[in-house]
């Protein structure tokens, strides 16, 4: 016992347990203090006093509105440790945060949820300009849901500075405002050579965010893109890190990402900025059908991509198993540097569309009628590809995607099964030869069966990669692809307790919804108040006068028996909405008769404070006499919004989602859906889906209306347009009927990008037009 | 001896002497050959067969017209030498080159010398992409004059590639063409992390290029500025190394400039691109007059300047002992970057004009004009400027000039002994005190006396600076300024037996000129060519009629007997000259009395093939009646041409530089200096001066007219201009006449750049403009 530290405890701390002896080997053996706190008073004045050696220990149970300042200087072999009495059963809730300032301390088994940071981190290796993080680690603690009020709040959940600092073990999940998830900082020379390492962890789902700035870890910025950072991001799992395109962008120099999975990630792992990077051994693990999922973006010099599996990924330019995208010649910092001297070998990729994409991004094409500060025309040079292995189901037309000549890449050495589909080899450097699939997991297989005349090509320091995907030595025996041989062993990727903590799972036991029966007005709201997220409120038939707005605030559905449709008919005030789309608020509406007394909406977000996505699905359902049908504001989102086989009728406005206009690139839907509705007498904003501000890596926005049919839509419609989707990057108008609408365009679809339309047919209804290039307001 | 390398030699192939035992404590005592060769074909034999340990060696004597391929792989311990007989006694002449392929390979005691590279470089450390050199050595060898024949034909006199390469002990001088001398190249990654090692050279006179791309060492280029190079410049002697601005340009990252001594040299340090320098422990030294003595210009990010001693140096600007430059926000890739987390600690400054200068380039005053892009607004940041100590005999007005705002500047701890003058001290950043001056040599003076109370700032990772100056812990007794304690040694830094060979001299013993008298016209030509340079020619009083150009090729000066001015009448064919400047040819023309035929040119270069430069100075003489007085050619250049206290009237043209048409920045002199003449009746180009490009760092063209009269002159100007200068940045117009000259403008003057005007007296002649902003092309 450390008696000199007793001495100064206030009344409110518990001297307990934890006598502990130093590993073997160490010169001194140090005794462990355990001082149990369980208020921030208290908890303040333990960090006050806290010595080198000393334990922390927060008692269990709810700790709300805590700003927790960890300064001390602990040492190498005795840190100073803060952790939860029990792992998992500390709880930070409210306005609350953990800053690190000193050296050599530590942070176990904390929960972050109910709650968000007042500050502009939730973890943070700073506390002020002097007092910045050596040697701090954060570990075994979750991170869930803590997001601030607004979406355009920008906040890091962990925000690294200094150096050698760690975040290990740790669950983070379900962050939906502005801001990547982590970021780590290089402003300031104490902040450079970081060696930072971020390992072991669990990224669990980050939904779509709707406009950029949604990375799951971001290492620098494009000021500090020169800086050598040597960041290591290793062994974890990104499961459904959906924020936006970039899963993690590399802004720095050296940084190393290994071994870790990408599992169903709509993003890629770019280096953004910076130069020489090492990828190597990780996985890039695709469903086979969703062309969102990702895999490794490069830009700029130096990189080495090797070791890497890519399964069943079908995303393609951008989204590409393997992008290199085209530079601007002489770029400005916070554009595009050309790619050069860069190494892609022994990666292994199968059953992927598009396995190599080269030329990515360039916009030759629109040279007249953009700044030559623009185009990216600079292709790639010096780059070698060699011994990659590609083995494809259903052979590919091409192996090399140029968008534009890859003819400054060298291709050494690599081979491709190919079906016998024929493909462009660049002059014997990619072979064709038959393989076999060897199964050794539901997501890794092997191609097996290299020709024993193909031996690795050995290029410019490839004695540098010294090991395989599963680490077995490259020195002899080696052979091309990721895996060397075999016979190897399961490596059970998405094992979850490979990953995170050792107390948090995110899966969650599969339950059937129960249905609760509705037969008045009156006892909506508290039934719905009372059922389980994904329960059905049936409401029998009959006519329900609905007074106030219902509020959704969890995954619900609402519908009529089976057959009847149920009439809701909503009195409330102007303006309020029949159902309040509240955060986590997912609402599927099926088989009902909506009215509304035409100056109030069907469906509508908060106005402020959606701290949480919400989701609507309407289907067979009657919308009448509404002044809004969907009113989406600012800051609000909803991954996707659905209205299928449903009539919309007499309404001054249809679906209105035009809330974010400060032109940073973000929108209120990733996916409008429309699809066999007919809509009549609708007088303006029949479809309003609006993404403001242009930055062409952010390829978001989908709208679908198909099979549709509209009639005297748009009398009041000031643009005279009657589908506006301004900025929205995917759109297809498809098999509709558009008669005697008073609107000078159906649509005016964006040329220059992924906007389509088919088989529709218009009448009386003005026309569709196709515009190559928008100004917008560009966002860098 | 090694008999299996004897078994292969061919007949011409002697083998001698030389059995050397490697050094003890090596495992295997190893035998070196000597194999001597005296032509190429045996040359190439030996390096054919040569193998670990062999020494080739080069008869004494001229060898012309070699074009050497060394290739072959040594080992650390038994490398392949390549030596002259006697250093020094082998000359590489004619069109000839050096190249390594292969790997611990050295050259030694080689003259380059009478003739130039048929390649891009004289020395190059690659033969191909796939003979690239490593762990190579040229070392204890002169490269002096060895000159393309036109100015741009660009070349390098060493090219670094690949990686611990060596140039050590040499003497390199004499560079005119375009092309830094000495650059290291890192496009690919055989070429990055390079740990290149310039070391112990002297580097004498470059002359004034005339333009840019006249560095003494390029270290990457801009398109290489992210690469790490890990490039070595120490204990080297920068002599007279005046070629641009930049005298070292460092381009790539982690480069380290340590020990070097700035002698007289008209240009900088520059970290042009590229981040993470280290400055450590050099010498700037100056002579109190000269302004264009450079010191230490900052760019980018991460830079340590360190322990360096900066004495009587008069630059100002870019030219200041520390300029810090503006940036450009998100700079193109070759522009300029933000400066940041530089650190300025432990220099000491004695007798400077400015020591430190902020904000330097900025142009912010020009944003109406210049696109964003180019506007250099962007202040440095997170820099600390600590520990200095700056001595001042005569007190500055300030220690610190801001071009614009130093905000972002911490200054700490640094000391001056300002004579009392009141300054700028930065919240006490910069305090006075009062200093003795300690000599310890004629360039090498310490203040000293810094009070006991002024303790060395401690900021972050200054513990990395662990020696003063001279080399001295700052462990224990640590103090501020770059040397610790005043009991110390001359350092002998001019000793110039410390630098470069250990058998050449550049020192010229001097010795009195001697007179050669000439009495009639046909012995002039004769008696230049018997004379040496420095020489005098006095012509007898008389007339002396030239049908043919005098061929000057060396300095010499032709003059009348005192008092009675001989007359010089030239009737050579139509544009050829009196006076033919050949390279080298520095010619001074005294008290004559020169006249054409009105077709003829009193003086010019050649039209080709200045592979060096020439001279003029004109005084107290007489010139008339020619088609052009002096007419300058494209490539031509000459340091200085004045013409002082001298008539010329009844001209068709006057003096023409403006040969330099091709917008690269280029120009025929960097002095045009024009002193108490008189011009009459020359028609047109009474002063052409021509400067074409933009590239705001290089900074040169000089003009002075000064009390001279121009009467009747410019009446076929077809530009209506008097006096042209376009694009010349430094023009001082003063004292002069100007009457009845049918011009518009006397002058037009750029009002961005120091151009000035004075006490002129103008009747009749039209006006002096100032345009504040020239159109040009940009150079980059």
């Amino acid at each position: 016992m450390n008696y000199t530290a007793n001495f100064k405890l206030k009344n409110n701390i518990l001297i307990y347990l934890s006598v502990l002896f130093l590993a073997f080997g160490c010169k001194e053996s140090a005794v462990k203090s355990g001082i149990k706190v369980d208020n921030i008073e208290a908890l303040n004045n333990a960090i006050k006093d806290a010595k080198p050696g000393d334990n922390i220990v927060l008692a269990n149970g709810v700790w709300k509105d805590v700003e927790i300042k960890f300064r001390g200087h602990g040492t190498k072999d005795n840190p100073i440790v803060l952790s939860a009495e029990t792992a998992g059963k500390v709880s930070i809730e409210g306005k609350s945060y953990l800053k690190f300032g000193g050296q050599h301390l530590e942070v176990e088994g904390l929960h972050f949820k109910n709650g968000y940071s007042p500050s502009r981190a939730v973890v943070e290796f700073k506390i002020n300009d002097d007092e910045i993080a050596n040697n701090c680690k954060i570990t075994n603690c979750v991170i869930e849901d803590f997001n601030k009020l607004k979406r355009d709040d920008s906040d890091l959940w962990v925000n690294f500075w200094g150096r050698h600092n760690e975040l290990s073990n740790c669950y983070i999940a379900g962050k939906t405002n502005r801001g990547p998830t982590i970021r780590v900082n290089l402003e300031g020379i104490e902040s450079i050579n970081n060696y930072h390492q971020i390992v072991n962890n669990h990224f669990g789902p980050r939904p779509v965010k709707g406009g950029p700035s949604g990375e799951t870890i971001q290492l620098g910025n494009s000021f500090t893109s020169m800086a050598p950072s040597y960041t290591m991001v290793a062994n974890n799992l990104f499961e459904e890190c959906n924020g936006e395109v970039e899963v993690i962008s590399s802004k720095t120099n050296f940084n190393e990402f290994r071994n870790n999975v990408f599992y169903k990630s709509e993003g890629s792992l770019v280096t953004r900025h910076g130069n020489y990077c090492t990828i190597d051994g990780n996985y890039f693990i695709g469903d086979g059908v969703n062309e969102n999922y990702g895999g490794i973006r490069i830009i700029n010099t130096g990189h080495w991509v090797t070791n890497n599996y890519f399964f069943n990924l079908k995303g393609t330019s951008f989204r590409s198993p393997l992008a290199v995208m085209n530079g601007i010649p002489k770029s400005p910092q916070n554009r595009y540097n050309q790619v050069t001297d860069v190494v892609v070998a022994y990666n292994t990729y199968v059953n992927c569309s598009t396995p190599w994409q080269f030329g990515v991004g360039t916009n030759i094409a629109q040279a007249d009628v953009l700044p030559k500060s623009e185009i990216r025309s600079a292709r790639a040079v010096r780059t070698t590809v060699a011994n990659n292995v590609i083995y494809n189901e259903t052979g590919l037309e091409a192996i090399v995607i140029e968008n534009d000549k890859a003819d400054g890449v060298t291709f050494k050495n690599n081979i491709v099964d190919n079906k016998g589909v024929k493909f462009n080899g660049f002059d014997g450097g990619i072979k064709e030869v038959s393989l076999s699939l060897k199964i050794i997991s539901e997501n890794i297989k092997i191609p097996t069966g290299v020709p024993n005349d193909i031996e690795p090509y050995v290029g410019f320091d490839f004695g540098n990669i010294k090991t395989d995907l599963f680490g077995k030595s490259r020195e002899n025996n080696n052979s091309i692809g990721a895996i060397i041989g075999v016979d190897v062993a399961n490596p059970n990727i998405l094992d979850k307790s490979k990953y995170g903590t050792d107390w948090f799972s995110n899966e969650v036991e599969p339950s059937d919804p129960v249905s609760h029966v509705v037969t008045n007005a009156s006892e909506i709201q508290a039934k719905i108040d009372a059922a389980n997220k994904g329960d059905i409120i049936v409401l029998s038939p009959g006519v329900y006068n609905v007074e106030k707005s219902l509020v959704i605030n969890k995954a619900i559905t609402i519908q009529s028996k089976k057959g009847e449709k149920a009439q809701v008919v909503f009195n409330g005030t102007a303006n309020s909405p029949l159902f309040s789309l509240n955060p986590k608020g997912k609402l599927t509406v099926n088989n009902l008769d909506l009215k509304g007394n035409n100056t109030n909406y069907a469906f509508a977000s908060l106005k402020e404070n959606m701290s949480n996505h919400f989701g609507l699905t309407v289907s067979n359902t009657e919308i009448s006499n509404f002044n809004y049908v969907l009113k989406v504001f600012k800051e609000s989102f909803s991954e996707r919004i659905t209205f299928n086989n449903t009539n919309i009728s007499d309404c001054l406005n249809g679906i209105e989602l035009s809330g974010e206009i400060n032109a940073k690139g973000d929108y209120n839907t990733e996916y409008l859906t429309i699809d066999s509705c007919k809509f009549n007498n609708v007088k303006a904003n029949v479809v309003d889906y609006y993404r403001g501000g242009y930055d062409e890596s952010t390829i978001g926005g989908n709208l679908i209306v198909s099979n549709s049919t509209f009639t005297n839509c748009g009398v009041k419609e000031d643009n005279r347009i009657l589908l506006n989707h301004h900025g929205i990057v995917n759109v297809n108008i498809t098999g509709n009927t558009f008669k005697n609408n008073p609107v000078a365009f159906v649509s005016v679809l964006w040329g220059a990008k992924n906007n389509a339309q088919s088989n529709n047919t218009i009448s009386n209804s003005g026309q569709i037009k196709v515009q190559e290039n928008l100004e917008m307001k560009l966002m860098y």
